[in-house]
């Protein structure tokens, strides 16, 4: 039903990585429950999570991951609609640890289930054990009935890299080449595997993420493509803000960029938050030694490119900031076909992440696999 | 998606039980790990439950479902067809703690979803807690987003009753007159539920099941629906079997009974083993306090009535007694059209049940839902 693909790459089977603005089936999502991570029992962020779903699910259908303990709790917190399936996990960032979904030109599925060691393992993870994040890929295919490749030797989260789903990928090199994911191998190795697995032929390396000490500078904080051509990237022009090196640079590598098929790249620039949003409320979180601790006044890492693109609607973090406005209102511009949906969602800021970062997007099959 | 219905019943919806006999989608199960339950940490039980999974296999799909404990190890001890999600239970006996799937005539699917008490609750239950265990009929309908009725104020397991679809149930007043169950209810109240809620119009009440002291009386040990008008009921004429009297009652019973059509029911007997199957290496069971204590030389309840009829195929337990092939025979000559096999399963019967006990079927449906 569910298999391992040993021996073969998804490049030699004939599947590739669909973009996000692909057809979708569902979106994976993961109810979060860490005390040592969320504030305040993480009562707090399971409401944020519940908005987050429910405003996928105008769009999309959703399912969301809860543990034993919590299953009867995440399912009264979310509408029937929205399916809730018992599963472990140690955090709930389904983008990172869900699998990468491939097609082929027949409309096959199957996925990518990558190493996962909690952003850069023993190194510089965020907590110790990630077994059952591990995990997770693997049981999301099973119960799909997806053959997946797994890549036990290769560590690689989903909000490390986006596709155009025409043979571009875009990364960075602070997160790849990070010495806590695959130290032994070259930046020349690394890019041959993102080629071979989601069957591109180009790799478009961006400098530095956002968030050097969360998940090492994913990319999906920083740009992505919004359709086949085009990327949209943070920007501002006041050398005050935090992330001004950062959004500079990207955009001007994205503007000289060209794609695997030549095109020159369009840029959209999306505005960051107008004020830094910082940590508040950290001595409600649990101290236990596993997680990494948060402290009151760090800076989140609050990027309006955190977005989810699912079917005919993106939706988009908001912060409660004066420029949550404009940066819904650059959204809709590049978005003209698709209803664009803010989420107030400083809530999981505070718990290292958004809105991309807690979703899985599954591909819609162009046929009907068996299950 | 999956939905509680809440005010009207299975009737009044005009939703039926399809009988064990008609098309089936996929068989439920539920991987043993309980080590106060089953001998040397259950292992040896799991080595069965997969034979009998896989033998089912050959006819219909199969779902196990895992804790996330056992998760790994279940799933390396399956082959790849047969699908495991990880769940949690209380034990692994899922006719009674799965949901009872019920049809339309468009072909649509709901489910029941009865109260669990692990077979008598405080009064005489088998183990303490059940909670996991009675939350699992509801997360199996919505893992395949089935509308269910819950009826947490009726206490009912799957192997307490067997149905003909055509408006006859089958069941024992020693199971569900308990005083363990519903207490506060009379014999007629009790038929109106089942009635109501099975869509039947006819309870055939048997007297007595054999294993007054686990299931007070499962009728699944005893008798069951082959075909509309027939029955299958153990039998012996040797006056020293253990089960000697309860088996010439239901058949004295059975050949007088007629169904809900008017049906006279052709029985159709079926041997008991020759020597009692009796308890054996009770000293490598746990002794924890939550479950009732296992003792060597106990009569366990070794019944080849205790099959599953799937699609084309029936799964029969052997127990290397002399009259396995008896049991055997017998049941080829009931089901002329099907393949009988038979798996040795004396390790289920030391933990309490059997075939029929530790399955669940999911009717085909005539139409595809929307998941």
């Amino acid at each position: 039903m569910a298999k391992i693909i040993k021996n073969t790459t998804p490049r030699q089977d004939g599947f590739y990585m669909p973009a996000e603005y692909a057809p979708q089936e569902k979106i994976w999502m993961i109810w979060p429950e860490r005390p040592d991570n969320w504030r305040q029992g993480a009562k707090p962020a399971q409401a944020v999570y519940a908005e987050v779903a429910k405003a996928i699910s105008v769009f999309t259908p959703v399912t969301m991951l809860a543990s034993a303990r919590q299953y009867q709790n995440c399912r009264c917190h979310l509408p029937e609609h929205i399916r809730v399936v018992e599963m472990s996990s140690n955090d709930a960032w389904c983008r990172d640890m869900g699998p990468t979904f491939l097609m082929n030109n027949q409309g096959e599925r199957r996925a990518c289930d990558w190493k996962f060691n909690a952003w850069g393992g023993l190194t510089d993870g965020l907590y110790f054990s990630w077994d059952a994040d591990d995990l997770i890929a693997g049981k999301i295919c099973e119960l799909e009935g997806i053959d997946r490749y797994r890549l036990g030797n290769f560590v690689l989260e989903g909000g490390a890299f986006h596709v155009d789903g025409e043979g571009t990928v875009l990364t960075t090199k602070m997160c790849l080449l990070s010495s806590g994911r695959n130290p032994g191998l070259s930046k020349k190795q690394i890019e041959e595997k993102l080629c071979e697995y989601l069957n591109c032929e180009k790799v478009l390396w961006l400098k530095d993420g956002i968030d050097p000490d969360e998940t090492n500078g994913h990319v999906d904080d920083v740009a992505c493509f919004v359709r086949p051509g085009e990327v949209a990237c943070i920007y501002t022009d006041d050398s005050s803000h935090p992330f001004y090196r950062e959004a500079q640079e990207a955009c001007r590598f994205l503007e000289e960029a060209t794609d695997a098929r030549g095109r020159k790249l369009k840029v959209h620039k999306v505005c960051l938050t107008k004020k830094p949003v910082l940590m508040e409320g950290a001595e409600t979180i649990d101290v236990t030694g596993e997680a990494v601790e948060r402290k009151n006044g760090e800076l989140c890492i609050a990027s309006y490119l955190n977005f989810l693109i699912t079917n005919d609607g993106v939706i988009v973090p908001q912060y409660d900031d004066e420029n949550d406005p404009l940066a819904l209102h650059q959204i809709r511009e590049i978005f003209p076909e698709k209803k664009v949906v803010g989420v107030r969602t400083r809530e999981i800021v505070y718990g290292g992440g958004n809105i991309h970062c807690i979703t899985q997007q599954q591909p819609l099959p162009l046929k009907q696999e068996n299950k």
